[in-house]
């Protein structure tokens, strides 16, 4: 178990950072010991804001010394309280965000290195500058940084083509709970020199290692793209709408977002400036985007894949952007779900995956099972269907009171999703993590031997827990 | 440290598994107990075959009681000695051959799930009769075995378009050193619960766990290929062409080796059936294959690729296969480099990896170091220069006994060799792991902080240290 720092060590630390990187006030602080959506709160014995890499093994190893626990954080803008400290007090936070250099971009071998603290919207414009594009993207992008994103594997909604960060990362640097530093920057292709550590830490959440740089792949800016805004009857109808594109234009598929006309209403009812892309309502829509390069002539290619997809009634209707404006604005409605969802009131969400080809299965059964069993309840599933990921959002009956109502039976109606989802071999964490949110979840609901397993290779790594204590599993 | 099995645990293994999964017999274990290349010979205590992976749990268990050590083997066609047991007769050998089912084929999904003891070969067959093909092959794939490549992330001649075996997994199942079973076939595309326990296991070498069966991801059968020997100048030239082919044909670029002059001539005078494909010799050769779909006209892609390339004098000729008995003949020169060279004489070989840009300056730079110091001697580069990876063989002096000459200096030769990649920020293996025979060369070289890590996984995981001891870092 961590231990409280002690007022020397607290003074040490500020001696080693200075008044830029050392802390203790307060309301400096505050911002940071809440997470963005506002559901987590904790206190800090001190901020500490290293700009080095040596300084990050340097407050670790005299952390490591009295035992004193670590709380690493980027851009604070994680789903699931993974950068929040708890309420002791006691607990350091470790913010990345001073190391913001890009400290190499190499368009040649399409690989850029770039500190734990760049923002990625940052990144991605740094990438452009050079004629390339960092193909992963996600709502957090104005403040979300790299570290972060590579300690939650982070995906967004270019995975499908892309990959999530794990398949974006060629190579990390890290401090480890034991205060040195691992360099494995280099972007080696092959490396069978045994476990790899860079796979290990992404995802770990902080609780193994504190990134603190990555080499990153990227790809060429992509300088032509098509999006098209379809209806069609079912998930089952869009999952074969993406084989077919799969086979069709497989390397330029980069998007495919699965919507439901109730989300698609909700966006229309409350987000100013958006209307309805098709004529007709649909039961569902399907968000597709391609990219591609200055020859590939994207729109042709989509148009005759969609309407072979018409003339066989796969699809209902289609609208193809005729310009990058109606593409922004159909991605526009994408988009806006979770802000349109909130203005209709409190929901369960719930980010979850299972095998591709069981989603429409899932989409169609989960609803009835929580109808069975909480007579009223509304769901609704939009995403990433290409990946095996929805967000999955239960509200509650319309004629209660839906704060009290979820205070009630919030965590009944999660745990028989969770229960399906298990069932149908999927993941309780689709790409949020698990943070302090899931925790217990997890101990709860994972097998015995992946918990057992977590738990080893936890203490093996950071035997004092004092690596993000209270995450994950620690 | 493991301890020798009692009389009464073998007695319990025996009862377990039969006659068909037990043996004390020596000279039925004894094909097992020296890898194929003969270098690392061991003895074992009994071989166990489990049949399943319910059995291999029992059989980890009932060990895990006295802390017996398990040696796991596949197809025992490993290259560093990491299913060879040791000499003291106290291990267990742990063979997964028995376990060669395939559990199921979907094209559809392009997932196939294959138990541990599979043969690549007869994998690559199933795949094929269901029109799909499992992307990655070497020279070993007659006896090599699903769980082997798993467990030493195997790569080959595919690994440019398709990646190492790591990139083709989408699920593990293996028994834990606890005895528990991992069950982690589902193949999801997005999972974020913390650790990623595929990842791990990917090139443990059997030290963390014994895969027992993997998910493993299909690609549709090639239907067509076009292959090309080009002759060139220098590796410098070689690299420039393949950026240029990734750029031009990128998709359907799936080999591209890397060969010297010496190992063509070697090949020429030692293998029957050989012959020159150029008219001329070059100094350096590139051998290039695309493979892509029925539609796809390779040969007029790749002919106009290479017109260009000879156009700008990047290269100095060429000539495309024209039909498969070409191509055959082609790779039959690539695949009897090792051959040859064996008839040639003892040469020191290494398979190492370097960032793919500093490839080049390695292959020119590593033979001057070694003719410094080790007057007489010669050095070829040769394979996967698109992964970063060669295989770097050192001959000794003409004039001398090679043999003796090796015994006395080959430690000292690989000495200077690993620390040239390793000032490049390479790594002392590319592809074929660590096993026992660069355990001792990887606990001096790599850093203190992975060493480290690598310590406390391996002792959280496993901390009687029963599974493969003395390989890796055990």
């Amino acid at each position: 178990m961590p231990h409280t720092p002690s007022p020397d060590l607290l003074k040490r630390l500020q001696k080693l950072l200075g008044p830029k990187g050392y802390t203790g006030d307060a309301d400096a602080m505050a911002p940071w010991l809440t997470d963005w959506r506002g559901k987590y709160h904790g206190r800090a014995a001190a901020m500490l804001s290293p700009a080095t890499t040596e300084e990050v093994a340097a407050v670790v190893r005299l952390c490591g010394e009295e035992g004193a626990a670590l709380v690493p954080q980027g851009g604070n803008s994680g789903m699931v309280g993974g950068a929040t400290p708890d309420a002791s007090g006691t607990q350091l936070l470790l913010s990345l965000r001073r190391m913001n250099r890009i400290r190499s971009i190499d368009p040649a071998a399409r690989l850029a290195v770039a500190e734990a603290g760049v923002i990625l919207e940052n990144f991605h414009h740094a990438a452009l500058d050079h004629g390339m594009r960092f193909p992963l993207t996600l709502g957090g992008k104005g403040s979300a940084t790299i570290g972060g994103l590579v300690s939650t594997n982070a995906g967004g909604t270019q995975v499908l083509r892309h990959g999530t960060m794990r398949a974006l990362v060629a190579g990390i640097e890290a401090v480890l709970p034991d205060g040195r530093i691992f360099d494995g920057l280099a972007p080696l292709k092959k490396d069978n020199r045994g476990y790899d550590l860079k796979h290990l830490l992404c995802g770990a959440e902080g609780t193994l290692g504190i990134v603190t740089a990555a080499c990153l792949r990227l790809v060429p800016a992509a300088t032509s793209r098509a999006t098209a805004w379809i209806g069609l009857a079912s998930p089952g109808e869009a999952l074969s709408l993406l084989c077919r594109l799969d086979a069709a234009l497989g390397r330029q598929l980069e998007g495919f977002e699965l919507i439901p006309h109730a989300c698609l209403d909700a966006v229309l009812r409350h987000i100013p400036q958006t209307r309805a892309p098709l004529a007709n309502d649909h039961p569902w829509y399907a968000l597709v985007e391609l990219a591609g390069d200055a020859g590939d002539d994207l729109e042709t290619a989509l148009q005759a894949a969609l309407a072979d997809a018409l003339d066989s009634a796969l699809i209902d209707d289609v609208v193809i952007a005729k310009n990058e404006a109606e593409s922004e604005a159909l991605w526009k409605l994408r988009d806006s779900i979770s802000e349109a969802e909130r203005a209709d009131g409190p929901a369960l969400q719930h980010d979850v995956s299972v095998p591709v080809d069981l989603m429409p299965r899932f989409i169609a059964e989960d609803p009835q099972r929580l109808s069975a069993a909480f007579p009223g309840v509304r769901t609704v599933s939009f995403g990433h269907l290409g990946d095996g990921n929805v967000h999955h959002h239960v509200q509650p009956p319309a004629d209660v009171d839906g704060k009290a109502w979820l205070d009630t039976h919030g965590e009944d109606v999660s745990r028989l999703v969770y229960a399906h989802v298990l069932e149908l071999g999927g993941s309780i964490s689709a790409e949020h993590g698990i943070g302090q949110m899931k925790r217990d979840l997890l101990a709860e609901l994972d097998s015995p031997a992946r918990l057992a397993a977590l738990r080893g290779v936890k203490a093996g790594l950071d035997p004092a827990g004092i690596f993000n204590p209270g995450k994950l599993i620690g």
